[in-house]
């Protein structure tokens, strides 16, 4: 079964796009995985093909109509998580991406203007979901994003390209900082702990690096990793309490 | 003075990718905004254009060096702040895109593969930057993102297409629901409020709402929102204490 992708966007011109080169592309190519952009235009009623229309209750910019956004979803769904790209959704995790990834496929939903008819998402089984706290001219950027994510985990995707694992998150920590050659670059030198060949001293220094690294940038992330645990060790900073 | 985007990759062909579509694309063949993407690998030195080697300390992946990062850096930077798409890097705000999108344009900096030798955040002056905690199979959807936020805000982009105002994040809080035409959908109609004329009770349903789903969907976001105040307002539900 090949991991199947459905866009539907006013804008199928771009997808793959970015997905149609590197590791990605190749996989798209080779069958690894399929692309299916869907003009949700197409899905219109009236003789202008309309889309959208003013919101209720007075503002500015155009709404995506629920009845032609159902149409459009009806069209395409199946077993697959149908998601929708939103600010008001909730923020993508590594694990939702492992779980993605893992299935047979995802149907993703791309607004553009003010967003979609709010009736979308009780009328259907539509997730909401954000790739971060920022605003986006559309959902399509959200749908790269998502896609690369799922892609790069399916077999044989990064091959021996990137390991997949040790990584950012996958741990609940960030990752450790890297080097690599030359040694000794503008006076600056690799620490000399990595250079050790001692495998249990780098590793631990890895660790350690990890841990400091996220207490000091992302106290939200460490708290989280913290509160996993039963009791917090000591020299834990809380950024709470 | 035009925004300009530069992008150091070892994909040059995925700029400007979805960016030359729909009001981005427009506002870049009217000479908007600028993007230029830049070849990492022109930077290599040695006859295999090598542009990086394995992380020192072992492990599995190749590390961007340090000393083509800089020489990549080093060709193209002006007043612009530099940023590096990486998933140790602080997240990327609303705020922070509205301060890129006033200046004269960012140098990006993508990595692959396993990521950068951290020297060259020490000895440039880089902003490592993350657009959300997930992993990537590059910094380019990344650049993508961050580009986009910033293109829509970049005067004369937008028009009247969207508001630029009153949306997600900008009050702190995520956007209110929005709803339009057909009243009745598959049974579900508007809320009776929003078609009552009455434009003061319209703002209070919608605060109202705005408030109660960003702290349904996002305690996060509520949290900072009310740590913002002097004094919570009573009935204010706390996710820590």
């Amino acid at each position: 079964m090949t991991f199947t992708a459905t866009i539907l966007t006013l804008y199928p011109e771009m997808f793959p796009g970015p997905l149609g080169v590197s590791l990605a592309g190749r996989a798209l190519r080779e069958g690894g995985w399929r692309c299916e952009p869907v003009q949700i235009r197409d899905f219109a009623t009236d003789k202008h093909r309309s889309v959208d229309d003013t919101p209720a209750g007075g503002g500015a910019g155009m709404v995506l109509r629920a009845d032609v956004l159902a149409a459009a979803v009806d069209s395409v769904a199946d077993d697959r998580p149908i998601l929708a790209m939103t600010p008001r959704g909730r923020p993508l995790s590594q694990a939702r991406v492992r779980e993605i990834a893992a299935g047979p496929g995802v149907i993703v939903l791309c607004g553009r203007f003010e967003g979609f008819d709010e009736r979308i998402f009780e009328g259907r089984e539509i997730e909401e979901v954000s790739i971060g706290d920022y605003i986006l001219s559309g959902g399509e950027m959200g749908a790269l994003v998502l896609l690369d994510a799922c892609i790069r985990l399916l077999p044989g995707v990064m091959g021996a390209a990137s390991s997949g694992v040790d990584e950012s998150f996958e741990t609940g920590l960030l990752e450790y900082p890297q080097y690599t050659r030359p040694f000794d670059w503008e006076g600056r030198t690799i620490p000399e702990v990595l250079r050790s060949g001692d495998h249990a001293r780098i590793a631990a220094w890895r660790k350690s690096k990890a841990e400091t690294d996220t207490r000091l940038r992302r106290p939200d992330l460490w708290e989280r990793h913290e509160g996993a645990r039963v009791q917090p060790p000591s020299g834990a900073r809380r950024t709470k309490d």
